[in-house]
């Protein structure tokens, strides 16, 4: 399944990476813009060989993921083309929301800072780093949200062509905020499966395209690394005993769990146990499903949710979700729209954060499965925020609005905060 | 004018700020929630007794504004209590931006990252600790948008009730985005005007109420300051020959400037010549005018602009803004709301950073300064882009949308792409 014959000839630096791995039968093959292994059709993902690597030489890096560069497959000069510069958001201690869900230490790590607003930024910014490498010379993805804003920003800094796919039914908000940056935004008649097969088919024909999380996905899903990384060392350096983190095709779960599992390896922090839970949107909860059945695969559904971003019915890491979260003896919850709701507003009015509806889903778990006693109060969690509740307006916009409308008197305001008081 | 006389009495922690001192007549008063001088009715601004500040020392600091807190008016252990944690965006280099628009080296300064998406954050954060510290209890502000969000954000985080007045005609968008944190907010039956002047008599009468531009403006304008700070650290401790700032109230502008030279002072950088541009929309241009007519004072106006975060007919820092244009030789120019849309426009397709209308003055400002010879295209230059693009959506609703629309097949693509190249 070589779809891109011209790089593969091409003496590759893509850093710390030594090979392409097959998930599931383990085969190795050589770096290039291959997905599926040629002996199973199994996932590849990379394989690397680490450099050494310290806390001081990370810190000696720049306030961007490519401070982890030696641990991400890119080249060592990534830096040096125009990128996005992503991560190193925040990380705030939220006791506000610790008290609220009755826990004694909380931390959210919260995404909206990135450049487009969302953690898509990340694996863009990698996937970027890599087509370079590999060849390619136009960014590419179907999406609905956050990812097509992430990929046509980055495209249009790289001074890249972009081609992004959307449905034709999209809100024109959402529209906008794709076509400001430029590039080609293609609205495709059909749903969002008939979108995802049109960038498959786009993907084979044209070799200098870069479909992000087709053709070159094994390199774009490592960026996830990256918030793993991040909690670990703005933690001081160690791992958090519990993380949710909300699932949709499920892979950033499984790039966290990698990112603290090779910090403990690099002795870069200490290797102490951790849970990983995962989060989902009730309306679209395959994956918290089979974990509940007991089931290895996933059952794919039609998914129904206000949390659009997370709305992918046939998760592509389902099964490695569940093994990440057996294996550190987390769990997965989900919850419906209006818990979603409320887990917005709850953060929102604690914490000062405001999320789109995928931080509804990680908060209200968090919340359920607090409350089941599958998350320990007394043991630290962090929170995954991330995306931007300014990209999701209308999950709230018929729960807050103004406590009062008032004449223009110092006299009105009086009667109105007593009349509420 | 003492409006909270219970915190005159107490002993103050508000780092090394020493005093307010009017801008007008120099005459110095005791650090407190005023901001008329006793003497003249002069705006008050705070003067400092720094101590020590070495570059190590603030690098050793957080990755916020609270690593120049030592330069800040605020308590040394603002650290401690639950804040936005705002500041340290990104400074990125624009080079496809500078070819736009035919300089040689060019910056953009991204305040978008922070927690609300705008600068506004930065002044919010400092307001709110030198507030605690003044015994005030609630946070307030009259505002349409950017600033409304920041104080209901931070309140929200502080676990502080917060009052926001906003006029009762602004969209519903809009309130949306400050509702969602909680707190009071109150839609006063009147314009802009009224609402402020209703701030103004809310602020007399309580005095637990800290209106972050009012009562305690002298504190929250400092915060601006660390605009100017990150500029020149992130630069490699160097100050930028040229920097265009938009113009509001005009304070941000001078708050630039006097961080520059603060740095200057104390050695934390050489201090090299630089020049201060100021961006205004010609439909609110009111310092624009008075610097063009060489006049010291500022001839009010009702604006009339899609730059409403700008919209400020009557800058109450104008003057000041003349000086330090003046004195460090640079100019001030004005833009039509269309060339304020193309700003955002050629800002998001050449670097991928979408801002609101006030990004699109400063970017369009820029280009006509260049052209007009003002600004130096041989000598570096810094833009501040002080909101986010996701707040402003409709500067480029009629603008932008997709390239074509298509039925799902490569061949449909394929045509739609012919018959555009």
């Amino acid at each position: 399944m070589t779809l891109t014959a011209a790089a593969q000839t091409t003496s590759l630096d893509l850093g710390p990476a030594r090979a392409l791995s097959c998930r599931e039968c383990g085969h190795e093959t050589p770096l290039a813009a291959e997905f599926a292994c040629p002996e199973c059709f199994g996932p590849l993902e990379v394989a690397y060989d680490f450099p050494a690597v310290t806390r001081e030489s990370i810190q000696a890096g720049p306030q961007s993921i490519w401070r982890y560069r030696d641990l991400l497959p890119v080249p060592s000069d990534v830096q040096s083309h125009p990128n996005t510069e992503p991560g190193m958001t925040r990380l705030i201690k939220a006791d506000r929301l610790a008290a609220a869900l009755g826990v004694r230490s909380l931390w959210v790590k919260d995404d909206t800072g990135n450049p487009t607003h969302s953690f898509k930024d990340r694996v863009v910014a990698v996937a970027l780093a890599a087509a370079r490498e590999l060849g390619f010379t136009v960014l590419c993805c179907p999406s609905t949200g956050n990812l097509a804003n992430a990929v046509a920003a980055a495209a249009a800094r790289a001074g890249w062509d972009s081609v992004v796919l959307i449905p034709s039914s999209l809100e024109k908000a959402k529209v906008l905020t794709t076509a400001v940056y430029g590039g080609t935004l293609l609205a495709v008649d059909g749903n969002y499966d008939d979108v995802n097969r049109l960038a498959t088919e786009l993907a084979a024909e044209h070799e200098e395209w870069a479909f992000v999380n087709v053709n070159v996905r094994p390199y774009y899903a490592e960026g996830s690394k990256t918030l793993g990384y991040e909690v670990a060392e703005q933690l001081g350096w160690r791992l958090p005993e519990q993380i949710v983190v909300p699932i949709a095709s499920g892979s950033q779960l499984t790039k966290v769990d990698k990112g603290f599992a090779e910090f403990g390896k690099l002795g870069l922090v200490d290797a102490t146990p951790y849970k990983v839970f995962g989060a989902q949107a009730t309306g679209c909860s395959p994956v918290a499903k089979a974990f509940e059945d007991g089931h290895d695969v996933v059952q794919p559904v039609r998914p129904d949710t206000i949390a659009r971003s997370l709305a992918i019915g046939n998760p592509a890491d389902g099964p490695y979700v569940l093994d990440a979260v057996r294996r550190t003896g987390g769990a997965i919850g989900h919850v419906s729209d209006d818990e979603v709701r409320d887990g917005i507003q709850l953060l929102a009015r604690t914490e000062g954060v405001f999320a789109e509806t995928a931080g509804g889903v990680t908060v209200a778990t968090a919340k359920k499965l607090i409350e089941a006693g599958k998350i320990d109060p007394d043991a630290e969690t962090v929170l995954l925020i991330t995306g931007d509740g300014l990209k999701t307006l209308d999950a709230v916009a018929d729960r807050v609005g103004p406590t009062a409308t008032v004449a223009s008197s110092s006299k009105a305001v009086k009667e109105a905060l007593a009349g509420r008081g």
